[in-house]
């Protein structure tokens, strides 16, 4: 007999929301108790998002009107800075819960790293310990262990799947990994802004937070970590026009002899069993269109000009293995469901 | 124990074949056993798609190579005018073999207006009574007993789901009625057109085969069908820059007292134990959005400003209900697999 | 010497306000004096709209810091419901103040029907009588006579142009005239709206305002006037992803022994001396890609499969002849200008 | 009384040779005696670009059928490789004929790199040395006095406007410059590839050319003569979903105590008095949008969270001040027109 978590998403009026729930819609093991939006409360999930009419999901409600004892996880897509006080209030009434986090409350380690990024007090600073850090191809014992499964952003999920391996292996340094990221637009969220808009978001490239995402201090957490000596990167992201989607280019310096056929051969093997992951074989190119609205991570391995240089680069869809994809395969790694439970997904090409 | 249906796809290179494969990649009861593209035979299927790298898909290969007698069942891809011989040859070697075609091979019951609108002869006439139309949710007896099964096009999957069931009433006239379609650009299939580059078709509209479209006789003789007397319509499709989608605006005339809210209530009631077709409540609008890369079909019935007409808009994704989506559908119900076996995938939205 | 018309645009903050920044930028005769935006006021017009930093445009202001006495000409751009007070307010200050109004403020002559459709009572009733309609081609001694002009909408642009003169001549019915419109995303303006993301309106098609599009009085009060009778239309338009561009099909029901091929030429008489319309010959269809950011309107006929109709096309640029285009013609003919002064770019394409 | 140059556009069927035309109807001192296109000779221009409907242009001829000797200009668009033999040809019949090349024919000094890049040997080693490299604000008495005038690609030009003065300052080191490039489709061409078609090509970014792309030994040819050093570059291009626009984002190494403010500045200095280049204010990004149809380049620098590194990103409409804007741009100082005659358009936004 199947077994049924319950499972309550919080934040689901935004996008990462909605692709957990399109996500779970499929998961035999997962029954939605509850769904929350707090200025949407009361409304059916079709007001908000109208794909999901008829597919019976419960109207949204406030967070304040979930029962955490009825519920058994908790998938959270809420803003930077209130998912903390949220995992205490869960914690305080079920202590039991799973709690899997998409937003950055508890990617950062050092608190003080968390507050320099984020601009406030980290508000769970005895929670933080306990947060496994969910990049799920590297961290699957925390991961099943923890309580607090801290989703990695989308950019760090794919510089890290591409730059974690051959760092660890000696294969590339740690000094001047210049890493030059193309996103879509969702990654942008669904907040009303100017730029967002169709007219202006279409037909054109920018570069945008140059030199300050927030995303740098995790992606040099876990670089520093696997190299064993602090890492700084440079980080570029740029506003490429598609809904989904995200391509990093990696520019890296080789270390100990390694070439771009060595790096590509090791990380080949490093996820020779990982389905989600594929290493192409030389010459062939990561694109996005290969990977929309599937789980996987596609990365190659490029020789550059520049003598002693590489290229990484690392393509995936910033909402599934980006958030939500990653979310579900790491709650099937917390309740012992297969990892790819509801991440069976073909990428939707074209 | 789940039975398991040997399955070729032919016509592997194309978008139609493509998402035949995609959803037969999640399909439990499917064994892909063949996929044929005569000028990519030999090569991998990544070599003519590449987000199939990975999945342990059988290599390219010729049409004649294809042992007949160890396929239960051929998904049909292949142009207009060579599913007939492929059919017979089939046939041929092995009786029992069932035929899903997407082409518009043996959707004409007439093989003289098929004559008129391929220009080229039928090949096989004498198959052609046997052919079920395989508009699922309208003939699901034929199509459950046939050995060959004629998927509608696009364009009248879409039509005939929203106006067969107002004509069949008789809440809508035979007469007048304009179909305005608008189809995004994987319709125009995956041939080298100059119009169909990214840099022509994007950030744009145009109207085609203005008055001669090929889906116009299809329409009309299940039109003609349900009413009992020759229809004759108007359709005009257009090219919108989208890749998935279609959304048909079909203005018509009200006949024996209805009104569009009577419409819709028919509609309502006629689809109400269907999983693929929703009826939207008054006032709500269809969007290809809300259903891209699903097997559903929205519909909505307006009031038009001009006394005495209607407007019924239908919204699908022409390669996954408008064709590979509804082959796999009357592929479940030929093989006796739930109808919405591999179909579960919810919209991809954003 | 070069005449010079001190010209004040407002409602620079919207996309018609920047199209006709951007066309006055080119205008030998217009020196912009004032820019308005009263959400902005203060700023400098880069601050709204970046690709006009470094033009030397003067900041943008409140519109009540406009002296218009300094002013001759005023291209008013702003919302609906707002021009009627502001004209009032020019005309008090300086009589001889020509006002380009592209808002659907004096476009009814019918005040009643302008408080039925837009809500609102009309605030400046005794001006209504001045207002020319500035359908450019159809209207030249009013526009060139009159200080109000009233650009029209852009969907009756397209449709006017189109339908005008075959109605005119008796040679379509006034009955049963249905218009099925296709619009790039900008004609929804740049308000926030959800649906207008990048990753909502991508991707996709969906129509809007059924049955109720307040463009609809303002095309029959033009075709009643031309056909000398009371004519209600069918309108539906629809979202397209493309950010300008419209395309407008006019299903019609032929009249007096018309054919398409006469109506075909009844337009390119009509139109063989404009230089900014232009009538497709048979066969060839109008593109908006065609006519992306030029003055032009393309129009085509066809013969409709259903007896007795024809189908009447027209594209044009939304912002250019929908709107600013057609506003900076009316501005040459109503300071003696060569009418295409400032027009003269041919489209972009790709 | 205005001069005017008679001008043939050879290889008006693709997308370069289009925006010539375009650029060309609005340039007083333009006649346009001869579009050539060889596989479509003897058609009027509309049938391969229906946008030049109605403007008078003369039909496709080939290249053979054009009397050089009543030709002044001839603004070439024709493939790399056969720009040579040409030119060979025109110089015979007619020495005073100038020659504005945008293919990359004449664009290596060096015959031998140029064999290696393009497969094929130098057609007129001899012509070679009298080109000058139409970068024009970097180059005007060579592109003034010169009959060969070889307009830079895209992506140099792009890279040198951006690089080529922190280069010659010493404010960047010359080791490490990696330049990380997206563009749009057109940018491919107009030939028909699959992965250009809509369907493929939208809604997603790849890589392309990773290492070995041509215009990376044209780049360091002329940021080597800067330098007074040879220089290697990285160059990473990138394709985009939208027609037009091309971004470049170079990660360079700060050299001689510069910062990222004063690379900035210096930039700004250099380019104060060029009406096409704008140097962004700090904090400001340059977006493709921005420069759309334009003929503008627009230039930022950032700091990198990397020490002692900088960014420097710059934008350009591929089609515009990428080749056709800055042929004409040269046209205009050869002929001794006003630089800007027909290049005054502002960017088309939305």
């Amino acid at each position: 007999m199947q077994k049924v978590i319950n499972t309550a998403i919080l934040g689901a009026s935004g996008y990462t929301g909605a692709d957990a729930i399109r996500l779970a819609l499929r998961h035999p093991g997962i029954e939605l108790v509850a769904l929350t939006a707090n200025t949407h409360a009361g409304k059916p999930i079709d007001a908000v998002f109208e794909h999901f009419r008829g597919y019976g999901l419960p109207d949204l409600v406030a967070i304040e009107e979930v029962d955490w004892t009825a519920v058994d996880c908790v998938i959270c897509a809420l803003p930077h800075g209130t998912t903390q006080a949220t995992t205490k209030a869960i914690r305080a009434s079920n202590p039991d819960c799973v709690v899997v986090d998409m937003s950055a409350d508890f990617r950062l380690r050092d608190t003080d790293t968390y507050a320099q990024w984020y601009g406030i007090e980290h508000g769970a600073p005895e929670l933080q310990p306990e947060a496994a850090y969910g990049l799920t191809e590297h961290n699957r014992d925390a991961v099943s262990r923890s309580k607090i499964i801290a989703c990695p952003g989308c950019f760090p999920t794919a510089a890290l799947m591409a730059l974690l391996p051959p760092l660890a292996d000696g294969q590339i340094a740690g000094e001047d990994i210049i890493i030059d990221a193309k996103t879509g637009i969702s990654g942008a969220g669904r907040g009303l802004k100017q730029g967002m808009l169709f007219s202006e978001a279409g037909e054109g490239t920018s570069p945008y937070g140059v030199g300050h995402h927030r995303h740098m201090p995790e992606i040099e957490q876990e670089l520093s970590k696997a190299a064993g000596a602090p890492i700084t990167i440079g980080f570029t992201p740029h506003l490429v026009p598609m809904a989904r989607g995200e391509l990093l280019t990696c520019h890296v310096r080789l270390a100990g002899g390694a070439t771009a056929d060595s790096v590509r051969e090791a990380l080949a093997r490093r996820y020779v069993d990982e389905q989600f992951v594929q290493v192409l074989p030389a010459g062939a190119v990561p694109k996005t269109q290969n990977v929309r609205g599937s789980n996987r991570v596609d990365i190659a391995v490029f020789a550059d000009r520049l003598p002693g240089r590489a290229i990484i680069i690392g393509a995936l869809d910033n909402l599934v293995k980006g958030s939500a994809g990653q979310a579900i395969q790491n709650f099937n790694l917390a309740f012992g469901f297969d990892e790819a439970t509801a991440l069976e997904q073909v990428a939707l090409f074209p």
